[in-house]
């Protein structure tokens, strides 16, 4: 079986590495010659609406994937005519407009805070008012890592707003005082079997995601609730392959509530410590899930933690000089905020995976 | 860090799978286009006596290492200049001729069965009188898989061997009437430091490994003897990557002992079950050692089986009906006797991987 991956990314190298032990092969289509993927996967090198290279890249897949939800309109189309698309071109669709994810997470009964759809500067002013300040203004499309989006908390930041987002779609929304950021992941097979993963505590700083880990603290009854939200949406959108759903944990009536932030249609960065951490890493369960096979055991091993290294990788000596840590670096030039590798530790008790973190988390920075 | 593998077979697939979250490339040199390791490492394709293949494929490697160990002395020469080879070009050397591996093991006191070199007829004759009848009569060099060998039981047996074997450098050993087959499989890093995994208990059918079970069913004390025993040899060769050794147990006047049969200087078939078996695979312990990094935890996971697919390939989806079995399918064509890929069952306890084995077992027979 061929497989055929939409960017050549890290998340595309760990896809085709937990792939290949079922003996299937893999292809990227990415702009990058060096992308990471290329090192083991074959490439065709171009643009992901460039027609000719999305047909060199389509003949002969059996299924295609993507490991980003900003793929062009033109290539979901073009190659759909030659394989089926998991996740699929709805959950895309979904996926990579803000507006949209919101709607269905609405429609669904998902909690979430109060947005609204903004596209003029009138409509800015109006979102404002309605909303309150302060309010959290993001593109609809394209945004990712923090970029794309700010913090409206005056009337003169409305304006300034305008000049840096405006013209194109956004959303406004309500800002969220949060006690902690969490994320579920879930797999769902072509059969519509669906597997959770324990629920990650993710740590932000500039907007890009620095820590997961787990489990996280909070009660047992969140992760069922957040095993019921990523099932509803997995079954409206007939979704095949492995989703992630973000929520904020705030402070409700009733004790601790998930507000629902952002999905991604993909693996994610918050997945990442599953690769030793869970019997089935999410990139294992995403292959099994494209390619027609049940799903493997989401379970966690024990506590774990992942810690991203951004814009200096930290080489495997290094890291192999903290107990239970485990580098995986994606063979990209080092730039400052790009994720070029990530850490797991796994192994021992929670507190033997928080010195870890600790010591490991002070190596990066020094 | 470029690590060059000679031999681009199922062994150096599943190295470099596990060396890629090192941030480390590979490049394989073997003579077929579509070997199990094209897939995943760039390839190099060309004899392994081939000058100007070697070149190419030495051109920039940091490190160069091997997957089978009848790699042709003028490669290694040829390599030698380019970059470090581990292990040594010496332990290729014994590895590659069992005389020297039985000298080797007798010369370090571990326990080998007797045997005598042969060159011709009459030292074949002569090898049939003073070790007694049975006797095994083995080709130096080139033999795996139960080829290049012979069991030889009666006088008129010593002149069909010669008809059969003969003219080439021999190897004639006493018959040992053997309980079990065991393997231990040890890495050893640049700097010294040595780590084993247990035991694997080996069932070979037709000269070819079908079933490595661990635990072995053997006394603690042939651990701890197995392990002294792969430590002096790797000492004496100054050892680094992982080594396997393969022995006979044998009652002995105080019990079980163990008879040392021969040495492969490189990953094994009976370590494939450290994949999801034990908290580091012998392919990552390998890729450690000749990377200069230190060793990971070779501890067991628990019980666990491997099987080997040989001839026929069980798709994934079938190998996946049965509880904690885990496919390996190298992507290679079938043939008779050819091992296409590997089943390792993970997971409960030895009942469990029993059940599991004997369901796999009756699926790959039927």
């Amino acid at each position: 079986m061929l497989i055929g991956i939409l960017g050549g990314g890290q998340l595309a190298r760990m896809l085709a590495l937990a792939g290949y032990p079922f003996g299937f092969r893999f292809r990227v289509l990415d702009p990058a010659a060096d992308c990471p993927a290329s090192r083991c996967c074959e490439l065709v090198q171009g643009a992901y609406d460039d027609p000719a290279a999305l047909e060199t890249f389509a003949a002969g897949c059996d299924v295609i994937t993507y490991e980003f939800e900003n793929v062009p309109a033109i290539a979901v189309r073009r190659l759909a005519g030659h394989a089926p698309i998991h996740p699929s071109p709805r959950a895309l669709e979904v996926g990579q407009d803000r507006l949209f994810e919101k709607s269905l997470f609405k429609e669904l009964g998902l909690g979430v805070h109060d947005f609204a759809a903004v596209e003029t500067h009138d409509e800015l002013r109006a979102a404002a008012e309605s909303l309150g300040l302060p309010m959290v203004v993001k593109t609809r499309r394209m945004g990712y890592d923090g970029k794309g989006q700010m913090v409206v908390r005056t009337a003169a930041d409305v304006e300034r707003c305008w000049q840096m987002l405006g013209g194109r779609p956004l959303l406004a929304e309500k800002f969220v005082r949060f006690e902690r950021e969490v994320s579920i992941i879930a797999a769902r097979s072509a059969a519509g079997e669906i597997r959770c993963y324990p629920l990650a505590e993710n740590t932000h700083e500039d907007g890009i995601l620095r820590l997961s880990r787990i489990p996280a603290n909070v009660p047992d009854s969140l992760q069922q609730q957040a095993e019921m939200h990523i099932a509803k949406v997995m079954e409206k959108l007939d979704y095949v392959g492995v989703l992630t759903i973000e929520f904020f944990v705030v402070a409700g009536a009733n004790g601790a509530e998930l507000l629902t932030n952002e999905m991604a249609p993909r693996v994610h960065n918050s997945g990442h410590w599953t690769i030793e951490g869970a019997h089935t890493s999410q990139f294992e369960n995403h292959i099994r899930a494209v390619a027609g096979l049940p799903l493997g055991d989401t379970t966690a091993r024990g506590p774990a933690a992942m810690i991203n290294l951004i814009g200096r990788v930290l080489p495997a000596a290094e890291v192999l000089k903290v107990p239970n840590a485990h580098p995986h670096l994606y063979d990209k030039e080092e730039r400052p905020g790009r994720k070029v590798g990530h850490i797991t530790v796994v192994g021992g008790d929670s507190a033997a995976v928080d010195a870890s973190v600790k010591r490991m988390t002070a190596m990066i920075g020094g």
